[in-house]
Order: structure tokens, then sequence, then C-alpha cells
């Protein structure tokens, strides 16, 4: 079974993936590069190091490394460009963290001469997807070890065993018995699958929330804030210039303290089934709100109306884990050329689980007061003009009626 | 100038209408026939019968009609089967109504020989463009007269004199100096237009909005609603079974005490200019939650997302007044043969201006817990199927990539 | 392995799918039921029958089915309605077959009780997804028996070594050496795969093609046809009414007498690669052209244009397996919806390979000769309306270019 | 009326904008520029100069440009990338032309001080749109002078008498009575009509095409052409590199040559009208065909069914003339994008008026022959993958067929 020299494992520190590095080299003998990295999910790193060389990890094939910039400005960031939601709600949190992750895992790998990577994604789930269409987009010759597809430690008990003979450290919350929620974690939202959720019928608990208070814990005065963007990038809050990973902690920060962007849906799966997931977006969801905002006043009624079009499609690329196809990149390209005049500011309110625009400005306006004025415009637009628009786009019905009744 | 004989006048009562029917037998001497239609708009409309009166309109030309449950059961339904929402944002009250009003207008002109019909939206709007493309598809030969595009009364003042002059009696808040909002009313919403929403940087204020209270006045304690659904429209709420317009009705009350469905944004007009509103739509907003919540555990992943790729234009359809166009209909059929099992039930909550979905059913839900389970699913699923499913989708990507690096 | 008691399988008596049976009579000791369907392939199917009894399948066991009709008037036609062409050649000859053969393979799996189906593809190939997918859609606990992704018999020298161990019959091109053409047929067209078309600069042998002359060899003088539609299906030929099978196989006569329909190109398959394939689909061919040609005159431009846009996604659907979806039945009922007033008739000029319309007319014509017409219209077009629509359509422009130079 | 100091006229020698030269100096009493192009309608063009001197326009105020090479380089190819067809059929010969047209006379203008522009354009037509749509993005504030949109001179008869009034030299075909058709010709296409054309159940005359004999005349032998790309772009023909307006040339030619690119259809116009032209695109016909063989071996598959989505979208724009517009700007850099990889050679056949592709190869290519063979493929590609990717994919309509019988 052992084709797998030397594997780069996506490592987070906790117990399933140490189970995996066990694991791996239990059954395929390969040495094993551990990588973690932190995009944003608020944790410690330095105690993956400390247990990836307490399992037997070579130093030198221990990679950890702070992703929180690139993953906001060259992943979050163009992503937002498009107004992105999946499916009508989701704000694609999980799905857009998992190219870079196999991005850099594929670059360890390159580096280290590694010819195979595992991640510790189940084989009923969306993510084992995204990975692996990055690993093979970018190293088509890679192996690939999904050990949930492969090993029969299919329930909590085998695994807690198989940690419990290996000498992996077992938490306490892990011993206290039933499945923990399934959470996933970066800048942009923490998530939460399984346990009770599993019966879309039953509403999430209170207790289950991370980062956000409950609307009914809110502030009881709103909070306003001033957004600046430019080329369709937020590039400051309330005249604080940051880079974007620091202005996207910031929103998060305002966010869970009034409450915004949970999220409970039912959702359809690349691979085939419906699940229930809960979501935490507390930044991203302000961000939606104040981009659309800002291109209202700035992008071109059939650009935006464009945008709108290919959105869902872009949205599912996305969620489908195809980043790193070609159709998304020209897609990309096609979104990023609309956003040279996205410029300018949005005020935004915050309010009880609320975020409403309630003010823009840019000095690329499409808006013209002129024009839209109800008062005299003074000739700048000639009413009369509409007759014949009108009349021409009615022409073709008027035809059809007159010909058919 | 006068090629009109008999016009039927969308005529609400008020002093800009009454002012155009007093320009058109000043004008083309025509023969007036007044439709006043209840939309939901919250005001009586008996009184204005007697201004027809008083104007010189013979009884039996005076037409006054309840169309609202024929407006949400045929309009307003419809269109929410398909989460419309223009722009990203906007729930389309205005737009809906006045293919209805069109409708209406036209099957009066048949039945009392009219050659012609008239109607009080400017020459800026796209309100000209709903009515007059309605009118012409449903009778192409009609003449259309719209008075704000031909006449000179293109200022306040103008207006005010001309409506002094001819009797007609001017309301105190008329006089009161300053142009009001413009405004439009339906059960589906509530719309402001003009005076300083005319900039965009300046937020709305607070005495403007009618049918909501604002969130921070809004109750301290969330309202729950279990909003049942057969075959994708409401049926009942709470378990009280009603017709479509008295549900909308309901949910507008819900929706207003609690401070939901207020937006304020820039949109783009079909005329070509952007312009700014602010909407009040309560029910619609709890509306479209509702449904998408339903949507989510009864329809097929491939029709929701096919419904998503069309909604825009659809959308965009029915805000540039296409609704009787052979376009809107053929998206109507699709739309409708999506929503046989859209059945079941769903529970929202309402809080401080937020409506979110926390929990649904159906007896023909397609989530199925057996598969989507994270414990062991006993062989419904599986796991290994997932490999080939990646390889394959994989495939086009490994190969472009082997090739060329 | 036998966890399938009775099998149908899709038989054509050719020596493939004659190795399949006996193969899975030996591995899976099922009872066999065969299935040969009649699509207009060209072939006698009695010998199928004469054969499956002589490998031992009982006389109940053997179906033998003319689908002519059926696949004509409820595959065919239907996606003919949408103008479908995958990838901007490729008619779908073979992947519209698939789900009627699908379809009554389950039939007759329920009416034998039979608990699996097998079929003949391969598992490189459109065919095996297109098959499977129908029966998983239309049986979802069926047991699919694919035998080319089973057994070792992958080169063609095994195949022979088993039929002849099993006394199956072979015929001397098979064992003349070389591989055979893949080929595929049935009233809509036939194809060639494999052997030196695999290699796409190579022009195909004249001598491959089966159903059409070579232009060159054409008759020198072209023929007319009038072809008449009724919403949106053809229904006679130069005035003679047949039934939807008869008239394809006319136009496939008339198409192969003059060189119609020859098609060489490199396909994207499904599975994720590439493949050349050559097709000859004459009456499908001039069917496509015809029915454009009545919808040019029949069919409101935007509606057109909602049907071209929407053609690509329902090529694929088809292309990929999906005609029992969902989705598919969703934009067939939008398709379905728009043919209302696709009646008339058409003429079409054959020659030397070519087919083009030359004329058209319906009583529902939509081509108004008096507004078209560059003479005096005497005002039925009033040419002043054209800068009203033009001044408007253009406002957005040119706000964007005064703004922004 | 004189609002117009300075006029560019897009003027073409001939008589109908002689005379509307003669017009506006009549009724604006401006001075006029003109500006002749040449894009390949295969007229000399000295003559215009002769004719303006001789009708008063100064020197320094007439313009003669050559711009076949921008035309086809900047305008024909990028739109070529596309595969660019209009409602099923149309190559765009017309509408591709005249946004450059419009460009160079902008140019001309500011060059000149000019504050109006003028065309030959009528009222029905999408040439006007297409025109005043580029001056007004180009140049906002441009004032358009449409004589046909103002004038009386609606019929031939008072055309004539005007021009002979006025000194303008009139043809013998001209006086030969019966309107002739209105054609339009540059390097793409030549386009007829008016006249008889006006009912499309008569078949065109023989006489009237001017481009391309008859397929029945055509040689009687066929000739291949090798075609080579870069990027998207014919470079050469049989290995000979030229510039792209040469190729075309060359194309049209050949095409001509072999009967190759008529078409006879029924259009829908932009104004509301439908509409019947003749075109000839010999050249255009081969390069498309050519274009989409070199794609087919090295587009990926998703991208080239995302071009195959937007395609109708982007014809759609270039027809009603929104060449200048954002939309179209944003949907070139996603098309563009796309051809990075399509280089190559095809191989075509012109024979009688059909035009094959029969071979084609690329370094760039995406066939890979390995994985496609039927042959073993020495585990090139793992048939086993399918099971899995089948299943997957089917596991939606499986659950909801089990759920819903």
């Amino acid at each position: 079974m052992s084709d797998a020299n030397k594997v780069v494992l996506a490592y987070s520190g906790g117990l399933d993936t140490s189970v995996i590095l066990k694991w791996l080299q239990d059954t395929y003998q390969s040495e094993i590069v551990t990588f973690t990295a932190d995009i944003g999910q608020g944790e410690e790193l330095e105690p993956a190091r400390a247990k990836a060389i307490k399992l037997g990890i070579k130093p030198e094939n221990i990679y950890i490394d702070d992703l929180r910039e690139e993953f906001v400005r060259d992943f979050v960031f163009p992503m937002f460009r498009a107004n992105t939601v999946y499916e009508g709600e989701y704000l694609l949190g999980t799905s857009i963290a998992r190219p870079l992750i196999a991005k850099r895992q594929i670059e360890i790998a390159n580096q280290t001469g590694a010819d195979a990577v595992s991640h510790g994604a189940t084989g009923k789930g969306n993510d084992q997807v995204r990975f692996e269409l990055g690993y093979y987009a970018l190293k088509p010759g890679v192996k690939v070890i999904a050990p949930w597809r492969e090993w029969d430690l299919l329930s909590r008990e085998k695994l807690l065993a198989y940690a419990e003979k290996a000498g992996i450290p077992i938490e306490m919350k892990h011993k206290a018995g039933g499945a923990p929620y399934s959470m996933d974690a970066n800048l942009l939202h923490i998530s939460f699958e399984g346990r009770h959720l599993e019966d879309p019928k039953a509403e999430a608990e209170e207790s289950m929330w991370r980062w956000t208070v409950a609307p009914e814990a809110a502030p009881d005065a709103p909070e306003y804030l001033d957004m600046e963007f430019e080329q369709g990038d937020l590039v400051a809050i309330n005249g604080l210039r940051q880079k974007p990973h620091e202005l996207l902690a910031k929103l998060n920060e305002l966010g869970g303290k009034h409450g915004i962007g949970r999220l409970d849906l039912v959702e359809n799966r690349y691979v085939g089934m419906k699940s229930r997931g809960c979501y935490e977006t507390p930044g991203g969801t302000i961000l939606l709100k104040a981009h659309r905002g800002i291109e209202s006043i700035t992008l071109d009624r059939e650009v935006a109306h464009l945008k709108d079009n290919l959105m869902p499609r872009y949205a599912e690329l996305i969620y489908n884990g195809y980043w790193w196809s070609p159709e998304r990149r020209a897609l990309q390209a096609l979104i990023d050329n609309t956003q040279q005049y996205v410029s300018g500011w949005v005020r935004v309110k915050l309010y009880k689980g609320g975020v409403s625009v309630v003010a823009r400005d840019s000095k690329d306006t499409l808006f013209d007061q002129t024009i839209a004025t109800f008062d005299d415009d003074g000739g700048a637009y000639n009413q009369k003009d509409a007759e014949g628009f009108i009349k021409l786009n009615a022409l073709r019905m008027r035809i059809a009626s007159r010909k058919r009744g």
C-alpha cells in the first residue's frame, strides 16, 4: 500500500489530524511533513508544533505559516468584489479558505520533495473536493490520501480508541461523550454542523454560537461605520487605513458585538446531499452590504446586472472547489475589470443583528442629481424622449398583439 | 390635438391626478373615465368618487375596484416563487402593481369603448414604462396620454396654480411648501423618493418612515411565526389559513411592529439614470426569507441553482415593466414548474428589524438525515464514491496542468 | 459477489453485449433478461432473439421493442424545439437515445421483478453516465452492473478469447484484426469513434461514412423541400403528413442523398477528457435549420434570445445524461411554452452537403411588411420614436462619459 | 434650428449621403466635414473627395481614411474570439463596423472642433442606434443629426427630386426606377435588404448575390486550407503570415470562389421589428468554423461552455450597438482571458458552399491520446473512478426518487 514516500499533511494539532498523522505513519510508513496555517481561526499554532514533535515529526518537517494577509487580500476580497453568495444566503466562509491551504500545501510538497498530500476532511463533505481539486490542478501527479475515505475509524469510539493506543493526548471535551459540532473557522467565519443541527426543524441552541452575541444581548444603541473602498476593496474603516486582514478582523469584532452575521440554513452539497449548517460571518455580512452600497453609485447598470447574472455561477464554482480552475479565473478577469471605479465611502448602521447602508458617496459616482431630481431639471433630461423609448420597446408586443389578438 | 374621444385615467383622487383629469378635459375635450383601485395602499377610496363627480365625471364613468386579492394572488405570490430581488436588494413593490393596474385599465377601456388611457407617472421614472408597456401589450392600438411628458406644469408652483384655477381643492400639506416625497403604496410596500433623498450621502429622516417602527423602537422580545407553504405559496400563518392578501396584510402588521423591511438604496432606472429610493416592505421581507427556507429542504439543488441563475433576469423584466411580455410568461412557466413540492412549514424569528429562519420541515423534504449524518450511516452513503467523483472532476485540470505546467 | 438475482441487460445481439451476457451469467449467476430496442439503428432485431436463446435466455425473458415512434416524438422533437447543439456543433444523436433506453430498461426491470440492470458502455465514455443517471433517477435502489468497469477483458484479444471459450459466434470482421470503429446509430444519427480518429490531425477516411454520400458524389442539382411545422414540431414534408419518426427517416434519406450532416469534431466528455468523434446527422441537420427558420418569423425577439441563452445549458444537460433530472424538466416547461405559435412552413434547399433556408411563411408570422418596408409606410412606424429610444438607451453611458471623461 | 456649427458627416460619396450633405447645409447652415472610410467595402474612395469638393466642402474638411487594418484587428478579430453569432445565424458583419466609424467620426469632431455628427442611417434600422450609441458614449455632449428621422424626403421620388434640384449627379441605376437593395459592405460581409426581400416567402434572386458564386457554379474539386492561430487570432493561411485584414481578404476571395457564406434570414431588429436580410460572409464563415476547431483542442471544457453561455449576450450587445459600453468591455476581458492557449492549426475543406474542419493540432492541445484511446491505456485513466462519479452525481436524484416515488 505504500506508494507515498513523503506526505504533506494539513495539520491542525487537534485530535482528528493527530490520529491521521499517526495512521499515515502506521499505514503508509511515510515520512510526514505537517503544515499548520493561521488563517485567522483564532487558535494558537505553537501547540501544534509541540504535538507534531511529540508524534515524531522532524523539526524541519514542521511548517507553521501565518497566511492571514494573503487569505483576505487574494481570496476573500476578490470574492467579495462579486457580491458572492451561495444559494441566496451563504457567504462561503469555508469554501474560500480551502484553495489557499491546498496551494500552500502543494508549495511545501514541492519544496520538500513530497509525493503525497493528505487532509482531514471526510468523504461526505465539500472540503475533500475543494482540497483535492486544488491539489490536482496545481500538481497533477500528486498522490492524495484522504484517510476518512480509507480507514475504518468511522465512529467516534474507534477514533478515540486509536488515539489512546497511539498515545495521542485526548482532551476532556472529547471524552465527555457525544460528538462535538463539526466546526471550521477562519478570518471570514466560523461554521457549525452535526449534532442536533442534523434535525432541520430544531432551532440551534444559543450556546452554540461563538463569535457573535445574540441580537438580544447586543448594545441598545446603534453604531455607525464609515467604510472606504478603492477599486472594489475595503481600504479603511472610520478613516483608519489598514491591511485587508486587519480590516476584516475589525469588522468581525464590530459585527460580533452587535450580533451581526448569524445564519442557519440547509444547503446543497456538491456531493449530492442536503446539509444543515450554521454560520457566523459578522465582518463579511457588513462587507457585503457595504460593497453593494458603493457599487450602487459607481457601477454602470448593465455591468451591475451582468455581475448579478454571473454571480450564482461564480459562487457555485467557489463552493464546489473550482477556485484554481480556468473558468473561475476567466470570470475573475471580468469581475476585476468592473471594479475600476468602485471607490468611495459607505456609511452603515449596525444594530441588534442588522446592518443597513444609510449613506454613500464617491468622486466617481454615476448618480446625477441634476437628472434624477423631481424638481425642474433645466433640460438636463428631455421627458419627451421617454415616449419613443417606450414605443419602440413596446413595438414587438404591439405587433404580436395585433396579429394574434 | 384631440384624437382621444374617451380616456380611462388611473385616478387616485389626489391632487396630481385631479389636475390631470382637468387638463385632459381642457386639452383633449375627451370624455373621462376614472379608475381607482384598492391594491392595499391603505387609503379610503370613496373620497375619490366624490372628487370625480365634483370634477364632472358621470357616475357610470367612475370605476372603483378592490383588487387586493387578485394583486397578491396573481402578481405578488407568483413573483415571490422566484425569490425575486432587483439589484440584490429591492423587492419590486411598485413594479409588481403596475401590470395589474394596466390590465384593469385596459379592461375598462374595452368595456366603455374608450380609445385612450392616461396615467400620472412622470417622464423620468419607471412607472410610465410599466404602465404603457402593459397598455400596448394588451391593446396595441390604444392611445396613451402621459400628461407629465406633454404639459408645461413641471414645477410645483405651476401645478398648484393650475389646480387653483380649476377649482381643485388643495390640502394644507401641499400648500405648506416644499415638494413632498414621491410616494407609492400597495399591499407589498410603500416607497419614498425625492426631497432630500436626492442626496445619496444624507441619511433618511426617521420621520419619513410610515409602515415600520424604527428597530430601536421595536419590542424587546423576539416573536416567532410558523409559516406554511403549499406549492410555493404561503397558505397559513401560525396555523391560520387565510387568503393571500390577508396573509400578506398580517405579515405587514407583524413586520411593521418589529421594524422589519426598511431599505435605503440607489437603484438603476430603466430610463437610464440612478435614483435614490427608500422602501418599507415588512411582509415581503419576511416572506422572501421564509420562501427560501422552505425551498432549502424541498428543492433539488440544480433546480434551485437554475432559479438563482434566472432570477436576476426575471427581476429585471418585472422592474422594467415587461410583466405582460412573452419572455416573462416563459420564465414563469419554468418557475411554476419548480414549485410542485415546495410545501411545508418554516419558523421565523422577528426581532428589532431582523428576520431569520430558525427551523423548517416538510413531508416532501429532500433532507436525508441518514445520509447527512456525521455518525455512522450504516452504508447509506459510500465515502469511497467520492474519490472517483473528485478524480473525474479534476481530470481536465490535471491534463491541462501536466501539458502546460 | 452475487447480489444481483435478475439482471435486465441492454442487449444489441452483437459480440460485445453477448460476451457481457455470458460474463454476467458466469460472474453473478444471475438470471438474465435481454432488452433489444429498435430506435432506428437500421439493423434486424430478430437475430438478437435467436442469439439470446442460444445463450440460454428464456423466451419470456427476451424483450424486443420498436421504440422508433416514441424516440422521435418524445425525445428528438422536444430537444429540437430548443435548437439544441452541444459545443456549437454536435446534434446530440447518441445522447438523446440513452434516456429512452434507460427508461424502458427500468420498466422491464419492474415488470420482471429484476433487481439489477446492465449495459455495454465503457468506463471512459459518456454513455455509462447517461444510462446510469437514468436508472438511478427512475429506480433509485437498482443495482447497476457495468462490466467494462469491472472485468479484465480490456483488450480486444482478451474479449475475443472469452467469446471463443463461451461459444459465442465471432463474425469475420471481428477476427480480421484491428479494432473497429466504435459506432452508435439511431434514427437521429450514426457516430464513429476510435481507430485512427484518435489522431485529431488526421482526416477521417471517406470509407468510414455510412449514411451520407460524399458531397462530391451528391446530385449536381439542388432539391427543394417544403417543411411544415405545428407548435414547434415538424408535421409534414412536401405536403405529406406523417408521424415524427417517419418524417425523420424521410429527412435522413434526403439528407444522405445530398451529402448533408457530416461532422468531424473534438468534443469534451463529461468524464473529463477530450475525444474525437465523427457524426452523420442528415435529417437532424435539415431539421435544425428549418426549425430556426420557422422560429425566425413566429417567435418574439426576447423569447428567441432567452432560448438562445438557455440552450447551451440545456444541451449540456442532455449531453451529460440529465434528461430525467428535474432541471431538464423545468427548462423543457419553458421551451415548450415558447412553441405555441411556432407553426408554418419553411422551404429549404439541399445541395452538395449544404442546407439553406430560402423562404418561410406562417399564419402566425410576426413579420410585418407594412412596418419593415423601406418604402413609405404610411405612418405605421414613427421614425422620430427612434430618437428618444436611442437617447434613453445612451443616457447611462453619457453620464459616465461626462463624469469620467 | 441651427445649433450645429460644424458637422462631421459619415459620407460615402453615394447619392443618399450627398443629399444629406446638401440638406445639412441648407437646413442647419453648418460647416460640413466629410468622413469617408475604407473598411473594405471594395469601392474607390477618391471619387468621394471629388464629389465633396464639388458640393462645396473645403479640402481641409475632407477626411478619407484607410481603416481596414484597424477594423479587422481591433473589431472583427476580437469578436470572432467569442464565436459570435446573432440569433444562431448572423455573423454581425454590419454591426461590427459601426463602432469603428463612430469612433473615428468623433475623433475627427474633436480634431476639427465640430459640435455635431451626422449619418445616413434610417429611423427604422439598427445602424442609427449603433452609430449614435457610439457617438454618445465617446462624446456625451455631441449633437446628433439623423436626417432620415427629420426630413420629409421619405420616398425615393422626393429624394431624387431634391438631388436634382441640388445639382447632385444621379447615376443611371438610380434613375432606372425601383428602389435598389439597401446594401452595406465591408471586409467582413456584404448585406442586402429591401425590394422583394421584403417578402420572406420569396426566395432571393440569384442575381442579387455579389461576393460569392452560387454553390452550383463553384469548382467541382474541393480546396483545403491550413489556418494557423495564435492566442485566438488567425495569423497565417497555408503558411503565409499576413496582417489580419489581408488574411480576411484572402479568406473572402477563397470563400467567394467556393460559394461559401450566403445567408438568408429574418432577424429581430433592436428597434422592435422583424426584418429580412441576405448576407454574404465568405471569409467570416470559414473563420468561425476554424476558430471553433482550434478551440476544440485547446480550450478547457468549462471555459468553452462558459463562453458558449455568454456568447448570445455578447452578440446581442454588438448587434444592438453597445460595443463602447462597459458591459461589452467586461465581457471582452473574460473572452480575451480565455484565448491564451488558443494557438495551433486547423485544416478546413471548402467545397460547393460548405466549409468543414477535417484536422487540427496544437502544441497546447488538451487532447490526450493516452487517455482517450479505446485501446488499453496502461492505467492512465482508472475506469473504476467513473462509478463514484456517477453515483454522487446521481445522489440527489436518487434521494428525490426514493422520497417522492
